[in-house]
């Protein structure tokens, strides 16, 4: 890696798990580097070679690119600022992701808008994973709306942040499993919805269960998708493989469902269906897999700056 | 314990994660000893205090009682051995779980009947827990039979037993998450839609989906009922309070929902429910948790074995 | 479990790790019952059917017996208020395993003094696996004291307490593994040279590692111990045998060696020994496991507590 | 990566870990492709892009270089036949580790004899992290040889293969520590005490005791020294980073002990170190850390491939 003729990238909010897993692969990346990186106490400390800044002694203006992995209601500030001072982001909170001020980065639904985004506001981990499982059904209008779309997401540990809280801790969360947010509560209901009315037109009623693992990393959905008319295994596959023909970071699972060993440590989505048997009416079972650091947030931002800088969509990323 | 007073158990297939467990709590049992306790390969071990013999050198009528975790399509036989020595008999294997030869011991909704049986087929681990979270609202008229109920279930791989595959080595299950047998192929649903439609004349879809979580044990069952009517919370708690109200192995968690921590190692259902907020027609998300060895399997095996023999319910088994 | 002839014991500091196990096993204790349950910032909640209260609204002279699960450095103010007034007491923090106040309660070691004791020392959960190993030999002047005695000992997360801290939390411990407090810089390892020097006249160097293993609950200590005189394998686990006949809590894995498996979830010392081969002077690799919860902790002081109050040493546990 | 000018690799045995591994990294080397890769049942599959073809339709001449991950007692007869073919070979069983036939391919110690080598034996996992930390205190004389050196070596489960075995299920392994070749009875041993006298001169006592953790992949040596002098923190730091002076693939974490975090998935050895205290006499614990499947296996033999082939050391690998 040649740094004089690299892209200066800055990063915000390092020390999360977020935040490090950006930094782990933009060392990696042939063809930019890190400008500085923020931490709040963690300030001072060496991760991944590089020495993280306090925020407020961030020089904004010296990256070409600012990656905010800040938390949500803090991130907006700072973005702005990075925006005052001509240079282009990508927020890796729920600040813009329900705004007009930003592009909604959900890259393979979005390329060509997030190539030319001054501001790309990065899909939350749960949504990249049901959007890009759901959009090319709805877009067929083949969801019978008159039943509710049914998703139960499974997500590792490290999606609930590295702040320490009991309910985190090894002694808690090793050999249980559990739902919360159950009751349609979760923050990131509104952004599926509002995205899957935008980009497939589509209105129908969602009920959508997260659930915490006890695994590190890798999000796991089982969408329960009632249909307008029967589809069988070959042709829901067809179905996929025509939507995503041709796309780096999907890959559909054919004969086969995924699990998240097809998808840790990977820029990728694995999407896999069946028809489901024994039921009066059609409905398909759609599984769909990520990493929630990668493909559902660090990968995925750095996926977006690619294409916002004019890289080659997957420099840098193992898809 | 007195052993000279206490009841001979006899305990086919002891080897294997449910049979351990079994002995495991018969070893804790006041009233009840080991009569023999037989194994394939690892006959001539010692168990828990126990040395396992072949099963063809088992002496049934020494037994006052059999309970079988021999496999599926091997169980039978013995069990019918069992019976033809004069022997009362619970089966472990799905056997006889759709056979008319014996009572099926769900034990909270068949009591009476378990307590005079000769044979009794011991539910499957899913269905014990989806059972016991539907049929109180089942037999109310209050699914909406229009929709599907849809069950994402995630079982410990213990479910899975003891008999050494790749896809169970720890290499392979930790740090993933999968579900299978999706599209209803899973063996449990008839046995789930035969006793739904017995007890509680429901004749409604169901899609029910299983996961292999990367815990040893428990089972957890999110769900997803659709309503006749609206049930607020209160409603919703008082209804699952009313009916299994005095039921010393079923806990309704009011306020909040539970989750393995709340019942491994117990002989224990616990339920906890959550309306849907966001959505047009009013549904449920009913959560239920079990110990797939106990309440799954060899606790409740227990529990319908002292019916049978007239202790008191809970005997020798933590709820 | 007949409540009004039970005795009444308080419990201080309920709802760390060690506090909730005390409560699970005094629940199945039928001479027991809990008179109060104190917790800090848990006060008011409900804990295996037991309202936590502050600590000074706790009414300590309604227990014939205390139990002290209160940090190290707070317990002991507490533990003295108790026995002002009037009242036996097992302190399982550190403030009084190397006191003249308390009696070390290291049951099989220390039987007849625990049983008229009023101040009880509950020991570390490490020193426990360490001493049950290590004093037969000692005792026997078979330790070569020319040579250090080096013992790496894993203990589940558990044993680290339950107040949140970033190193603890699931995302860091799962898929990890480390030594602390590296160069015999733990805080147990004075308990251990003290307590090896009164009870079997020991005064050589000890190495003591402790390191944090990925799982809930459980001690493996793996001794390595320079020999006087060559022991093979019948002769060291003869030795063993005979120094642990007729102990209850105590198994001697013959031609085996213990893992955590043997142990979790019970009140067992299990040991097992291996002669070392291929070294020039004789030596002997000795194995204990417990789990740091019941006999390094909560399970023990129950144990101590029975002696206390004239029970059974074993009631309400499963060693 | 340009295929058409890539060196053409051939696999053996890549069903496995190890050859997954392998596989896995050999899809991200820029200048090496896969010639062919073959399994056992495993054949007919695709694997990483990979068709695994039966090892005796594998064409052995078409490759540049062979790696060979078959087992030992297997893996001679087939570099045999590379060898014949007139082709280098990697082999990374135990079959040539103490032969003169091969150079043992430990990078950082042999690396000029690797570069011209025909055929490379690749250290065993365990040997490569205790020799990495304990080679730089071997050839000081410093190892105080008239008492024995202990190596606790604990080891992820990958470590173990992948074929079906009980004891290495989840069921099994989860929540379980367990230590197994104890009393020197691990075939590492004669490979460790080969090494270290042939590089260093070393021929003192070790005892080395092999743990099971119930991680995927990670081993973590604490190795206690021993010493002939006193090393305080800052000398030994020192020592360790001299002696690994500009080595891409080589950690001293001063100030602080490596954990598993810092090793997996990485082509690194994290070694640390810290003074003994409260000892008679000196010694030096030093912890060191490897993924077993990189630097303990697939990693090190593309490092030592690399040398090999004329490319830069660390190409294809992240150290």
């Amino acid at each position: 890696m040649n740094n004089h003729t690299s892209v200066p990238v800055g990063v915000l909010g390092a020390s999360g798990y977020v935040g490090q897993e950006l930094l782990r692969l933009l060392a990696r990346h042939p063809g930019a580097s890190v400008a500085f990186a923020t931490a709040a106490s963690a300030a001072g400390e060496l991760l991944d070679g590089q020495r993280l800044i306090k925020i407020d002694d961030a020089p904004l203006a010296t990256a070409e690119i600012v990656l905010s992995c800040l938390p949500h209601g803090v991130s907006a500030r700072y973005v702005h600022e990075t925006r005052a001072a001509g240079r282009r982001a990508v927020d890796l909170s729920a600040d813009f992701r329900l705004s007009a001020e930003a592009v909604y980065g959900l890259t393979e639904v979005a390329r060509p808008r997030v190539a030319t985004a001054e501001l790309v506001a990065n899909p939350g981990c749960y949504p990249t994973a049901a959007l890009l499982a759901l959009i090319p059904l709805a877009q067929r209008a083949l969801i019978d709306t008159s039943r509710e779309v049914v998703i139960d997401a499974a997500s590792g540990v490290t999606g609930a942040g590295r702040n320490p809280k009991r309910e985190l801790l090894f002694g808690e969360v090793a050999e249980d499993f559990r739902a919360y947010a159950v009751g349609n509560e979760h923050r990131h209901l509104p952004e599926l919805r509002a995205t899957l009315a935008r980009e497939a037109g589509f209105t129908g009623d969602l009920v959508f269960t997260p659930h915490l693992l006890p695994v590190k990393r890798g999000i796991l959905e089982t969408i329960h998708v009632p249909l307008t008319r029967v589809l069988d295994q070959a042709t829901a596959e067809g179905l996929y493989q025509a939507a995503y023909a041709g796309e780096p970071c999907v890959l559909i699972t054919a004969g086969a469902l995924p699990s998240l060993q097809d998808v840790v440590y990977r820029n990728r989505v694995a999407i896999g269906v069946a028809p489901v048997h024994n039921v009066r009416r059609p409905r398909l079972t759609v599984i769909a897999a990520i990493d929630n650091l990668v493909k559902g947030a660090a990968g995925q931002a750095i996926q977006n700056m690619n294409l916002m800088l004019g890289f080659e969509e997957t420099t840098g990323l193992v898809c």
